[in-house]
């Protein structure tokens, strides 16, 4: 895999930079409906919340020699092709949320920004036309909650323009993961290529909003319903959540896995974007036999849109269960 | 069961000659986007042809006594809190299609009609709501395809007032279908109950639309490219078809199962929709041995929106394995 296809495989991080002056213009909701996908919003509810996934769109990528870091691209190939996909692509969908909770309107991730739906023609950094096709304006959010520093999660901070794209919205980030990004000594010790990339990317994102941020603390209601649990690996500050309304939850998983296919299936298996990726299976391992156990349901930021999901205990790992489509949201 | 609860079930058989007049008014595309659900609509490509699974909605209803009519209602309610879902209820989605091919379109059954939108409070009857989201105007459809006579592909063919549903269409029937309920000897000896019923109601739609349809015979091109296939036993003339372009296909199942969770996990068990049970399973067994082997992609409409995916062999049955979702139309 060439350092070239692994900028690709992260899609933009510093794509925006170089991206193309070309403009594809997003459709309006009108515009050739009878040509068009279905805006790509869904909405249900956890207890009194209201949450709506939204998706920033899928990128489809030739299979890497090293996806999998600890198994041969010719075993990954035979688990997609099991599963009905391509064995020579892979698509990995991004799915950001909104939760609506008594009088606040949380974004949780943002997706691959705007920039990248220029440069990727479409295909992902989509959040910001299906949140409005959603109804939902921009500057009514009020916090925006990231999960990890990654480029797919904090991109759609900024417009293309590099401008809050949340221009009225509290950023919360972990601390463990604005502690670890933000420490120039670590920058400086990390090797060129993509460890390097998302100490320059955090930078660009963060300096571009004067580093006003709100670091959050692990284990703590950071927004009324929504706890932060510590799932550390795939990055040092990597979280998830666990949003309660009543006797409702739902665990929101950030990139406890990739996409489920694969990391879910088989939970020993490591996808080439953890940085420990032994810290990071052993958290997986954890919150998977917990949300099977207690038959939690899961919203998974890489699984397929929707992207909400149960998780049913295999043999050999998990099985996800996508929840039925609900045409009304009751 | 009662018989009462066997009328629901079968979602506005005869509920339209006597619906309530308090009328429910579809949302327009924009109003109040911000609490609706997205518009229940989903295109993919088949080849040259673009194909629109469009919801209907879904109903939902106390788990039946014998909804299995040959399994214990305790069996079948584990087999649907194994799949996540609350064993004291059931879900039925309805998904007719729409398929563009060259200067045809064409709708694949009508779901239960207008009228049945007021009745289930926007549960179902939702074909016309959505299709109109899709961008498709109902006087643009030429040809409407049914599979088999029941109300829930049948009953939108009229609107609340008994009048074409599709004014410019011509109406494809299944001829075996068409013979058997336009038979007044075998309307004369069905017993009262859901068979007479199922009588009436044909009746009751065919002669509203002065009986003008073109019966078709299986194993025939009947569009271009969309081929009827014989799946009797469900109803005597139940179909199912073929869509073919270049070198891609479609099966598109109509009721060869009713929701997978129950009847292609364990092809054994008879939904009591099924007129004529063992004949059913054989239809259903042998074109989901060949389905799952040759990997031929499935349109079911009574599976989960968009009701899209693959069979997988399993040890007692089939698993169904719903395609990712693709945000962009490719």
């Amino acid at each position: 895999m060439t350092h070239a296809t692994r900028r690709t495989v992260m899609a933009g991080t510093l794509a925006a930079t170089a991206m193309a002056v070309t403009r594809v213009s997003p459709a309006s909701a009108q515009e050739d409906a009878g040509t068009r996908q279905t805006p790509g919003y869904y909405r249900y509810r956890v207890g009194d919340v209201t949450v709506t996934a939204v998706t920033d769109g899928v990128n489809t990528f030739p299979l890497p020699e090293r996806f999998v870091v600890n198994a041969p691209r010719e075993e990954v190939a035979a688990a997609l092709i099991a599963d009905f996909r391509d064995g020579a692509t892979l698509s990995v969908p991004y799915t950001p949320l909104v939760i609506e909770t008594g009088s606040r309107r949380v974004v949780i991730d943002t997706g691959n920004g705007e920039a990248a739906f220029q440069s990727s023609k479409g295909a992902f950094g989509q959040f910001q036309t299906n949140l409005r096709a959603a109804g939902i304006d921009r500057a009514a959010i009020d916090t925006v909650v990231i999960s990890h520093f990654h480029g797919d999660h904090v991109n759609g901070l900024l417009t293309p323009e590099g401008r809050p794209a949340f221009p009225n919205a509290e950023i919360l980030v972990p601390e463990a993961e604005w502690a670890y990004w933000m420490d120039d000594g670590a920058m400086s010790r990390a090797p060129a290529g993509r460890l390097q990339d998302g100490f320059r990317n955090s930078r660009r994102v963060f300096d571009a909003l004067a580093r006003k941020v709100t670091p959050y603390a692990w284990d703590k209601e950071i927004v009324p319903g929504l706890t932060a649990l510590g799932t550390p690996g795939h990055t040092p500050g990597h979280t998830s959540f666990l949003l309660a309304s009543g006797d409702k939850s739902l665990f929101v998983q950030s990139d406890l896995t990739n996409i489920p296919v694969l990391f879910a299936r088989r939970p020993g298996w490591h996808v080439t974007f953890d940085q420990d990726p032994v810290m990071a299976e052993a958290a997986r391992r954890k919150a998977y036999d917990r949300i099977a156990a207690e038959r939690t349901l899961l919203q998974g930021f890489h699984y397929p849109f929707p992207a909400v999901a149960h998780l049913e205990k295999t043999t050999v790992g998990y099985r996800e269960v996508l929840v039925p489509w609900n045409p009304v949201l009751r």
